[in-house]
């Protein structure tokens, strides 16, 4: 169910890009059950004008390779599940593309479970038992 | 009052997607009562790497063609009228321009009425009485 | 906090783009009380195709100059600061770089103080006191 906005500076290596959105989904697999298959993600890359950002807010050194990913889910998360999640997201990132945990920036914003048509023009969350959501 | 965030994958034909565009608002306009002129998109193509799917998470049958249509809206739609704009978006895309109903992605993300300003610095929804929303 | 995602045409001169992105920061600053540094930024210029505004919603005349501003931010301001907000980002957009009042389009969208993550995994404004949000 969520809908995954990344966005990051141009000029990084062929598969980058490709490896932080496998990154943050397998985050969200592991720590808040989001399912295996529920893989949906808008990855951008930005000029330095288009991408702006503070390196030093709340006093973390951020860099040109700050990511910023914006997380559309449904409501329903505890704030340590979200703790959890962000995280993973940053161990996963550091792993692999190998990503600073200083430029790893998370937003979620939250709907409900009718707010979602996954195709067939259906609100499958809203007519399928839980059970079948894989 | 919707504002429509539309992402396809590059190639189609010219016209293509200023159609998917049409389609989304007039269902919009049918079935949650928007008004005909409320009609603010920002449409982009992506290439592959860009735009990632589940070719069949909640067995819906999802191709290359598959469109995600973001849509931030004020509160207070019902389940069933959210139910009857996901079908009538996917009935209005499969007449024109010819979209397959399993690639019609669809998230609504919510907002309230006092979170809009449509020009000259005024939250329009606060100052004007609905009467004049057109 | 907020996120803000600004779209406009292509076409404008250098600095244009930057600008309109200073202008909209000060603003928050100046009229709900966004921390100077608390700057996070995309800024997009879009084709005429994908850029899509309806010229007179509302009886407000836009032109082909309309910025689409959307702000992702925490809930808590009153209907009164959302007012202020509109009204500074009109103003200041009007002195520099030159926007007409008219095609400010301002959308906010509303989360949580949990739903953010500015950098090392951590959930900054549920972790730290408020007067080290600088």
């Amino acid at each position: 169910m969520p809908l995954v906005r990344i966005s990051m500076r141009r000029g990084k290596p062929a598969g980058y890009a490709t490896a932080v959105g496998e990154a943050v989904h397998r985050a969200m697999v592991e720590t808040i059950g989001i399912p295996e298959r529920d893989h949906f993600q808008i990855i951008t890359e930005h000029t330095p004008q288009e991408l702006v950002y503070d390196p030093g807010y709340l006093g973390v050194a951020r860099s040109d390779s700050v990511i910023f990913i914006q997380i559309f889910l449904s409501t329903g998360r505890t704030t340590e599940q979200k703790q959890a999640l962000y995280a993973r997201i940053a161990a996963l990132l550091g792993e692999k593309p190998g990503v600073r945990r200083e430029d790893v920036l998370i937003v979620l914003t939250p709907n409900e479970r009718a707010d979602w048509s996954f195709g067939n023009g259906e609100a499958q969350y809203v007519i399928m038992p839980k059970e079948r959501w894989k």
